[in-house]
This record gives C-alpha cells, structure tokens and sequence, in this order.
C-alpha cells in the first residue's frame, strides 16, 4: 500500500505513476462516456457510485475511482454541456493546480507558504489594477467564490456603515440595516444577509429590466423610502453580469446612489469580471473602480478549476473588522521583523494557494490571450440566439450580453402552463438521454414556474455548428414529449 | 500559446506533456530549496517572486513558476519543516485531486456533478459513521477547513435555539446569546460570533487545565451564571485536539450540560478527529457521537491537500436554516423528479469535489492504513519529548496527547523576559537561515508574550533521528544568539 508523500525531492518519482493511472482514468471515463453526461437517472448514478466504491484497501482504487468520476462528470468541454457557470479548464491551469496539492501550502501563516504568500499579494495588485482600484491602496484575497466574495463585501459593509464590532443584542435601537440588490441578483446575497444576523427581510428587491439590469429610478427610490421609513442603507450591491442574461446593473449611478445614503457599494461582478479581459466587452463594466468591494471569479469566465474567486477592496483600511491576532500564526513581533501574514484578509483559517494557477495563466496567455477566449464564447452566444431567433418552436427571451442564451420551447397549443411542463421536463429528458445539459431559469417579474431554458457557453472551442445543435436537440426532444402526450 | 482543456478525450494528451513540466519544476525547485524552506527574509522572498512573475506571455510560465513555487515553498515532507497542523499530502490524494480539477465538477446542483454528488453523500455517511453518528440520520458537507466549519455549527446553533430566522434589529429583547468555549478553542469561535452578528463577545471564555483541556465544573458554573444573569447559552464548543497540545475536552461532560441548558454542542475535531482512524488514539474521542455537530479536517490527520474539511450533523433536520432553493440550480421539480442538490448543505454554490481523493485515500489504505499514519506521528511526539525532557537547556510543556510537543529554550539566566526574546528570535533564526520551520504559541493563562515553542509532527515517515535534530537545532540556535548578546 503506497504512503509515499508528493513533497520533498522525491516527490515527483513517487507522483509520475499515479499521474499516468489519473490520465489513463479521465480518458477511459471520457470514452466510455461518449458525451456531455452519462445516461441515466440519478438513482442509476448513484448505484453505479456505491458499486464503485464497494473496494477495499485496492491498490488499483485510484484508477478505478477516476474512471468512475470521469464517466460520472457533466463535462463542460463537450460543446454540449452548456447549462451553468461551469466552465471547462485550461490544461495549463490545472497542471499548474497539480503543483499546489503537491506542495500544499497554506495562505494563513508566512511559514507555511513563504513565496504563495508573496505571489498572492502580487496577482492581487494586478487584479485591483484590472478593475481600476490604485494599485497600492487596494487589498484583496482569494476566495471560495462569489458567495463567499459577496459575504465579505456585505460584512465589511455592515461592520463599517454600523460600526465597530456588531452585537445581536447590543444595536442601538432604530438602526434597521437594510441591503439593495437587483431582483436578479444572485441569491448569495439572500443567504449573506441570513448569515449575518442582518436577515434575508434586510434585502430590499429593486426591480429590473427586460434584460434583467437593475432599475437606477427605482434603487433610488428605494433607497429613499428606506430612510424615511428610518431604515439605514448599509450597501447597495450592484451585479456586473447576472447569472441569467449577463446583464449589468448601472454601475455609475448605483455607485452615485450608494455614496449620497452612505452605503457600501458592492459590485458582483463574479460572472461579468471576466469582460474586463476583452477590449470589446470591458466598457460594459465601466465604472466597477468606484466600487468599495468586488466579487470576481476566475472558475467562470478565466478557464480555472474551481476555486478561484477574488475578493477585492478599494481601500484596505476597510478590512479591519476582519484583522486578527493568532499567537501561533501571526503573533506581533514576528510581523515587526518583516514577516507578512494573510491571515486578517480571509474569512478562512487554512487556505489552498488559488493564487497560482490564476498567474501561472496570466503569465503563459495574458491579458490578450484570455480575451480572446471571452470574445470566442461571446460570439458563439450571438451566433447561437441567431439560431434560436430563426426557429419558430422557439423564443428568444433578449439579446445575449455576455455568453449565455435564454429561451424556451413555444409548444404549438401556445398554452403557457403546457410550455412550463414541457421545457422542464425536455430538459430532464436530454440529461435522461446523456445528450445535451441544458440550463433552465425563472425570471423575476414572470412569477414562479414561468420556465426559461438557457445555454451557458464557455467553452471557446466550440464551433457554431456544435452549439446550433443544442437547441436543434431541445425541439426534437420537446417535439418527442408533445407526441408521448 | 496553449488554450487545450483538459477535459474530454483529448484532454489527457493535453495535461500530459504539462504535467511532466511540473514534475520537472517541482523537482528542481526542491533541489535549489534543499531544505525545509528556502533561507532568507520574507523580504528577499517577495523581491524573488516580483522576477519570477518578470515574464510576459511565455510558454515557458508554467515549468518557471512551478520550479520558483517549490522553491519558495515551506515543504511539510522535510522532516525539519514541523511548524502547523499543515500536512505532507499523500501522492495519491494528490494524484487524486487533479482528476477533480481536470473534470472540474461542482456541487451545487447534480448537473454539474452527476457522480461526484453521489459520492460525497457516500462519504459523509461513511464518515458520519466513523464518528458514532446514525447512518440515515445525519447529515453533512465538504468544508475548506475546520473555520468554516465552526461557523456552519455556530450559524445551526444560533438559528435552532432562537429559532428561525435572525434578524439584527429584530430579536426580543433579553435573549443575549452566549457561547461556551474553552479558553483554548480555536480563535475562529470568536470569528465566527462576529460574523454571525453575536459579536466576540458573545463567546465566554473557560478555563482550561494544564493540558489545555476544558475544566468541566467552570463550564457548568459559567453556563448557570450565563442563564442567572438573563443570557441564552445557545452553544457549547468542545475543542477535540487543541491546536497546541492536542488536549480533548471533557466530551460526555459537555453533552451533558449542554443538553441541561438546551445548548448545541459543536465538537471542533479539525485535528483530533485524526485520532478517530487510530484504535489506540480513539478512545480520547469517546463521546463524540453526542455532538449536534462536528469539525473533521482531513488536510491535517488524513494527509489530504487543502482543501479537505468536513462538516456534520446528527440530525439532517436541523440543517434547515441553510436550505435554499435557486430556480437555476435546484428548481421543486427536478427534485421532484429525482435529482439531489447539495446546495442546502454548504454555505457555498460552486464547490470542488473535495470528497473524491478522501474517497481515493480511504479505498487505497483503508482506515488501518491510515491509522498506522496516525500512530507513527503520535510515536514521534513522544519521542520528541523524550528528547527534549532530556535537555536541560530546554523545557517540556507537558505529555504530547496527540502529535505535537510544547516545550521552549531556558537561557542559563534563568530571566523570562530574556526566555521570550529568545524564543520567538531563534525561531526566525532558523527560518531565515532554511534551516528549520518549529511553530510558536502562548499559552492561556501564561499572559502575553510568554513565548513557548512548538513541533507539530505530521510526517510518518520522518524517523526519530530526523525529529530529534529539530530540538537541538533549536539549542544551537538559541546559544548562537545567546553569544551573540
């Protein structure tokens, strides 16, 4: 039985055969796949997983396993995989991930990741630069994703606007905080507010457009009904690419809006952060520098293997509630002699280094490399509304902003509730079939069970003619349901 | 300029050539370290890593920055390198992780990760087991680490006991609700309160043994003075395995007076939970099963890569607070129809599929073969003891429990204030020179600033001799700047 560690000098000799079984796994997995999702139920799946893992003490379990997990994957580098912000990884970016488990640092002390700590801080000036934060007042961190970029964001904000330490049962009497957010912001926000003590019935809905952006009248009067009701604005979050249409809330006067009520603007830009990379796109987020906090995700539109999301802050002073003293990790006079510690910018104690598989890509494509590949998945969204827009059977909900498609199947009764069963449920069917994963939606403003399908696409090599199959797929299978019934 | 996924069938061929470049950059990175870390000030460090980063577009980025990481890396595979609970991965959850990050799948809905969904729910019932918890009955996730998972039993425990939604500005008065910690907990208990809205001073603070193992009789007067004084204990902590001397607290005493004052119990185990795959060791665990929740991390006794934190709870009901429904994620009907989502579970959306290479570990070595790990860091600490008892230039804390060992430097003056200076400076003595990494704390009780050292043995394959060379590495050091005052 193998106990050889990855570390040291012989690490890599120890790591090289078990690579290759890895290699021959995914790809043994991938054929006996042969699409974006294995066919089947999810209680067939499941079966299959408790057979799988019916193995005990089995030197061959890494081979066995990794096959499994590669038939048993939704694979987002098969064109037709194209439901969620999911994206399919760059090689280079996953090799680089390998050198990460392999030497396992940990970002809350100096001493247990001596050059991530510093190539951290380093990719995060780059980042704050990307988005229009001053380089040297700027600070950031890597995080677990939007979620958990969008909590810090709504922490900061509520420890700042509020003051100090917050106490359940200690707040002054009449300060009421109260967050505003899209109603198509992403549901994080919902779930920080709960987390926070502040409660999901802070969240005040501002309502959008067609296309989902928010409306800046209507945050305006939001927001001024809240203090006239005696309620106090703690933060304005902002969404620069909605999960849905990719939409972006307008960022100036949200920023404007926030500054004159004295809010935190929070901009979640976790999908839309990914346009700055293209010259063509970037102007769609003009105004994010203004933001107090940024959401960004690398494992949506940066081709990285989740995690890397980004947290960043405009100025680092407003971290400070955050900021704290470890005797065993950061004790004082060790940061007096010079040594640096992370520990106060994240929420977490223990931390993968993210950080490098982020500049490992930066360094190999660039800037220009990666906008490219934005540009690529932007123009097969354009192509692939043009093919939804061209079928009668189906109906376009809005032009595509970024790099998604939301539509649904029109069945011929034109009855609505029959067009709610049917894309729902054509939907499960091509899962069922291991053909095609296809997202689907609610909007806001539509009301509960108004189904929407939607494409994601994310993946830059697509061809036109492999995502026009998709919705090819989704007619034919709506067509096989309206038959059966 | 390489833009291959490693996804589908080509992209094993993909990965492969790259991976052999960071097989080749981690093996010559660790030959110019040559040590435990590299020698030098965090100064130099970051000046080395702004040249490494020197390079623009460059095919080369990744095998450079590979080889700089492991250089600049502190390398938990050297036997010298014994500072934090900040493992030496096994090379085969390492191998196991990249399948994870070439397939790239993410929890939070099933489309996403058909069969990695079902294998983490397998896990967590193995696990859930594996701590005295009913199979069918509890539930649980995949974690970053032992801070998050404190968090989710603290956010249970603030929602269960006040019941339902928090909301800031709206709980009744007179609630003012106390958590109960040992004054060794891990400091996240505190972060946790705050970020939950209670505030850190909402944790009340017990006092613990020389061991650092809470004192039962001050926890029931604490608890009883807490409810005298109008105060709802809504959580009792148990720190299983603190981070210095590995002590465990008084487990069955805790479940007792827990449920007496109607108080979640959250077992944190994020280190001693190792003991658990040990049948000498597990017995100091004995009690466990009584917890609402438990921490494990098996990036610290499991010998897994960061991230590998689990979290559990007896009873899957009381997971309800977190429950969300996202209409594009896990829409009542696709659940209807047979499809699990995750995302209740986690405080996260999208999450790696960290369960995979535990799986992988735990069906190559098995439960014994991992507590064969576990013992021979447990015989190592005591060893290292031995050595350092035997020492009279150096002072033994107390018994190692688990695999870590407290002791620190006596000057020949006999002065504290000189014991401390010298401790914490010898300490950076040794990582500037590369010569060793050995970890620092301060004990409660002792006050600030009185300096005590620290191994934390985590590599089973380092011999005694190896593990002895660290203490009086240690002595050489402490006389050098002894001589040198």
């Amino acid at each position: 039985m193998s106990t050889e560690l990855s570390g040291g000098t012989a690490g890599p000799d120890a790591l090289r055969p078990l690579l290759e079984l890895v290699l021959a796994g995914l790809r043994a997995g991938a054929e006996r796949r042969g699409g974006p999702i294995p066919a089947g139920s999810p209680a067939l799946i499941a079966e299959q997983t408790a057979a799988a893992l019916g193995i005990t003490e089995d030197e061959d379990a890494l081979l066995r396993l990794t096959e499994f997990l590669a038939y048993g994957s939704a694979d987002p580098a098969d064109p037709a995989c194209a439901a969620h912000l999911h994206c399919p990884p760059l090689a280079v970016a996953v090799a680089a991930d390998l050198a990460v488990s392999a030497l396992n640092p940990s970002q809350d002390s100096w001493d247990q990741a001596p050059a991530a700590t510093a190539l951290e801080t380093a990719l995060l000036a780059e980042l704050a630069e990307l988005v229009g934060f001053q380089r040297g007042r700027a600070a950031g961190v890597l995080t677990s994703g939007g979620t958990e970029s969008n909590l810090m964001g709504l922490m900061l904000a509520r420890d700042q606007i509020l003051g100090g330490t917050v106490e359940l049962d200690g707040l002054p009497a009449g300060r009421r905080p109260r967050i505003f957010a899209s109603r198509a912001a992403h549901f994080s926000v919902q779930r920080a507010a709960a987390l926070l003590g502040l409660g999901e019935n802070a969240v005040r809905a501002v309502p959008v457009d067609r296309e989902l952006r928010m409306d800046a009248g209507q945050l305006a009067a939001a927001l001024a009904e809240a203090v006239r009701a005696g309620e106090t604005p703690i933060a304005v979050v902002a969404t620069a690419g909605t999960t849905d249409t990719g939409a972006v809330d307008p960022l100036h006067e949200a920023a404007e809006l926030a500054a004159r009520y004295g809010a935190w603007l929070h901009v979640d830009a976790a999908y839309g952060g990914g346009a700055l990379l293209s010259d063509r796109l970037a102007p769609l987020l003009d105004g994010i520098g203004r933001a107090d906090s940024v959401s960004l995700d690398w494992h949506k539109l940066g081709w990285q293997p989740v995690a890397a999301g980004v947290f960043l802050v405009r100025q680092a002073q407003t971290y400070a509630s955050l900021a704290r003293r470890a005797v065993y990790l950061n004790p004082a006079d060790d940061e007096q002699a010079g040594y640096p510690s992370l520990l106060g910018l994240s929420l977490r104690t223990t931390r993968r280094a993210d950080a490098f598989k982020i500049a490992v890509t930066l360094r190999t494509l660039g800037r220009a490399g990666l906008g490219r590949l934005v540009d690529s998945c932007h123009e097969l969204a354009l192509g692939a509304a043009e093919v939804v827009r061209a079928d009668p059977a189906l109906e376009l909900h809005c032009e595509p902003i970024l790099t998604t498609v939301v539509f649904r199947y029109l069945p011929a009764s034109g009855d609505p509730a029959e067009a709610d069963r049917i894309n729902a449920e054509l939907r499960r069917v091509l899962l069922r079939e291991g053909r095609a994963v296809v997202g689907r939606t609610e909007l806001p403003g539509e009301g509960p069970g108004r189904v929407r399908l939607k494409l994601t696409l994310l993946n830059p090599h697509a061809t036109a003619a492999e995502v026009a199959a998709v919705p090819a797929a989704v007619v034919r299978a709506a067509r096989s349901l309206s038959d059966g019934t």
